[in-house]
């Protein structure tokens, strides 16, 4: 895969970077800034990772975390140069108004707004991380076990485990390297996949008890009482929104979490050409074909109405 | 990777094959069955594929499947050429006394029987369908997206979708060039896993609800009025004994299905070191050692008490 010589050269000439990624980080995300970290420091060069939010507990175990900065002054970063890495704005980080020496972004979504004097956006690859590999292997940096695992757990997680469309033969093959390199796949996937606290799995217990289903979707929701009683919170609901998919008649699988009295975040997720992101942007929500969200007020009865009576009308499902 | 050459012979100069597989056949058992099937024809065999039980609903997509014939009369064999996939006794196919032409064992299983005048067993090899891979290379076989879809997903299933200690660089290696070959990620991991019918899903919720946990020990249970009441049968209990794998205490997850008034079936799921095999045949059971059943008679609560007291006296929890 081509790699933009600006890019190269770029790293290669510059030598104080602050790699930051997105709020709510997920492991395409810290596992992308991490390898890079690691990567660029191996050259000899003086590197920061930024992230506003904490490191979700899953992700604890990806090597370098702990070194991840969750506060910046604007003093502290004016000599820097900034990477964003999987996302492609500086909003996404929560480093707007922030001056920087030079500006990149290396990232798989769309772009949204015109951030970056150096750019390598690539929407149609599975997950930054392998643009990060594609750039170690430009700039010849030795892949130790630590960028590996960063690396693995990035593509893991955006090609949800190898099952989405966007995994291909590439995704694979990288995947191997990365093992040869020294990722252990069934140490990454236990701590992404079996390190739920009891209190997790008896909430997902309870959510899906109120499951409803109605003709090809699919309902469940989690109340504050819910939280309270299995001693857990909105970060345990992670993937919750997954579970119902499971069945083939379901097209759409929703996920209501209340956050206050009257007021429900939901998690929209598809199958196939169910373009979600559609309906979640006419209530001022947005995300991807298969998986986005928006907050809606009301009653739960009529939270759901207004959600169903929406899919239907707007989508063929 | 070396194959064998008396088997490499075997294939070369025999034309009639009967390719039989274990009693409750699972993705690599059919897999790997299918693909040797396609394998041989294209280079003009004559070929049968038998297992003794119908294929589960979740493997109906796999090309081929349609061709495997479930009952044989002892007569119509003697002048075949019997390989058996994915097991390495005549016993586990339920073709027990029957006489073939020349006998051929193609497994990633403990040998437990002399069976096969040709063996090919490498319990070192994650599938059965990674060592019908590299017989077909070696016979300069042409992998069709036929083949690779069976074999991939052979690949996926004895993985645990590459989640599993098996894993390793050469699994993802020839999954890629399996992709190359014609095999759909997604579309194999979709009819796999989002498949389920709504009783099925149902009948899991009912399930977990169950759950008893006793310190690093997790119980569910499924009784004949669960799949009563869910329009299910035991078939849709695949996988159920997993799910408490999740919590990260649990080192030992048991499935308890009712056979009849005082019979359960036990399905023991353990992590890492934990050899639960030993328990199991213990009760007269087998399996390996993080996955292994057995049969017990009792209430369900003398039936839990007995497995729990025996865990804890037999293996190092």
């Amino acid at each position: 895969m081509r790699v933009p010589s600006d890019l190269l050269s770029f790293i290669k000439q510059e030598d104080n970077f602050l790699i930051a990624t997105h709020i709510n980080p997920d492991g395409d995300a810290l596992g992308s800034a991490l390898a890079l970290m690691f990567a660029l420091e191996s050259t000899g060069k003086k590197v920061m990772v930024f992230d506003r939010d904490k490191v979700p507990d899953f992700y604890r175990f990806l090597p370098g975390q702990e070194r991840i900065i969750h506060l910046l002054n604007k003093s502290e970063v004016n000599s820097k140069n900034i990477i964003l890495v999987d996302c492609n704005n500086l909003e996404r980080t929560g480093l707007d108004n922030f001056i920087f020496r030079k500006t990149c972004v290396i990232d798989h979504h769309e772009t949204e707004k015109n951030f970056g004097e150096i750019k390598w956006i690539a929407p149609e690859i599975a997950a930054t991380g392998i643009l990060i590999y594609h750039l170690l292997k430009h700039l010849e940096i030795k892949i130790t076990p630590e960028i590996a695992t960063n690396l693995y757990t990035a593509i893991v997680i955006d090609t949800g485990a190898f099952r989405y469309a966007n995994t291909n033969a590439d995704v694979l093959r990288i995947s191997a390297q990365l093992v040869d390199a020294g990722a252990n796949p069934a140490y990454i996937s236990s701590n992404l996949y079996e390190m739920w606290s009891d209190g997790r799995f008896r909430l997902l217990i309870k959510v899906l008890n109120t499951l409803e289903i109605r003709d090809k979707i699919a309902l469940v929701f989690v109340t504050e009482k819910m939280f309270e009683e299995t001693g857990t919170s909105h970060d345990d609901t992670e993937n919750f929104a997954n579970f119902p998919r499971m069945m083939a008649n379901i097209k759409v699988s929703i996920l209501l979490r209340q956050l206050d009295n009257e007021t429900w975040k939901i998690s929209l997720r598809s199958k196939g050409d169910v373009n979600v992101a559609k309906v979640a942007s006419l209530f001022d929500g947005g995300g991807h074909k298969n998986a986005a969200g928006c907050r809606i007020k009301g009653s739960i009865d009529d939270v759901k109405n207004k959600l169903v009576e929406t899919l239907y009308r707007t989508l063929e499902i």
